[in-house]
């Protein structure tokens, strides 16, 4: 695997209402998509920095994982995302390397991109996503 | 203040040597810099990936801000920086926004950076970093 720039950094708020204020008055970046993932239970909402995307991730339920983590620790840094050619092969490769997955095949996420997630048992705590276009 | 791309991703690890295979053999990332930074009580190790470095941060000694957030948190990613032109002008900017500082001027960071903190009570609890040549 080599991933080729960090695609997203996935932050967690409570309210996208609430924290767009800081990225647009404060960094002056620009908010190009908010979009509800029902099956995720969130808001998201995006900003490109570079060739990084800041996604917020606002819970549309208390059930929603990102509520979880929230109720835990107030919100901040959920997860970060690397891009890479081929997810699958990725997923693969990865597990192959000792690295204990949470999807063990790409599933579909934002921006019509495909996705999977490394354990954090495996990544030093911190959750990681793989992304690309395949 | 316009940020053009994040500059690094600090995440605490309590030892770079058990987090090194992570990165290297399972992401396929090299380890370029391994350095002792002795007034912020870390190790860091560095990772380049696209525009971005990941910063691993391990604390030097128990009264360091990396272990503390360690024993609180167990690790996981601390903080994100942003690369701006002139970071004292940046702070001032985000000052004037309403943001609150942690540093109000430049002080200097790793790879004889400039740097300065903004406070995680005005940044959706999120550390955010300033860095820049300037």
């Amino acid at each position: 695997m080599t991933p080729t720039h960090i695609e997203h950094i996935g932050i967690a708020v409570k309210s996208i209402e609430e924290a767009l204020p800081f990225y647009e008055n404060v960094l002056g970046l620009k908010c190009y998509a908010i979009e509800e993932v029902a099956d995720q239970k969130v808001k998201t909402a995006f900003f490109q920095v570079g060739q990084t995307k800041i996604e917020l991730l606002e819970p549309t339920s208390p059930d929603s994982t990102i509520a979880k983590f929230i109720e835990k620790n107030g919100g901040g840094m959920h997860h970060m995302a690397f891009a890479v050619e081929d997810v699958a092969t990725a997923l693969k490769d990865a597990e192959a390397a000792g690295c204990q997955l949470i999807d063990k095949e790409p599933r579909g996420g934002a921006e019509g991109l495909r996705i999977g997630f490394l354990h954090p048992k495996s990544t030093n705590r911190v959750l990681t996503e793989l992304c690309g276009k395949k």
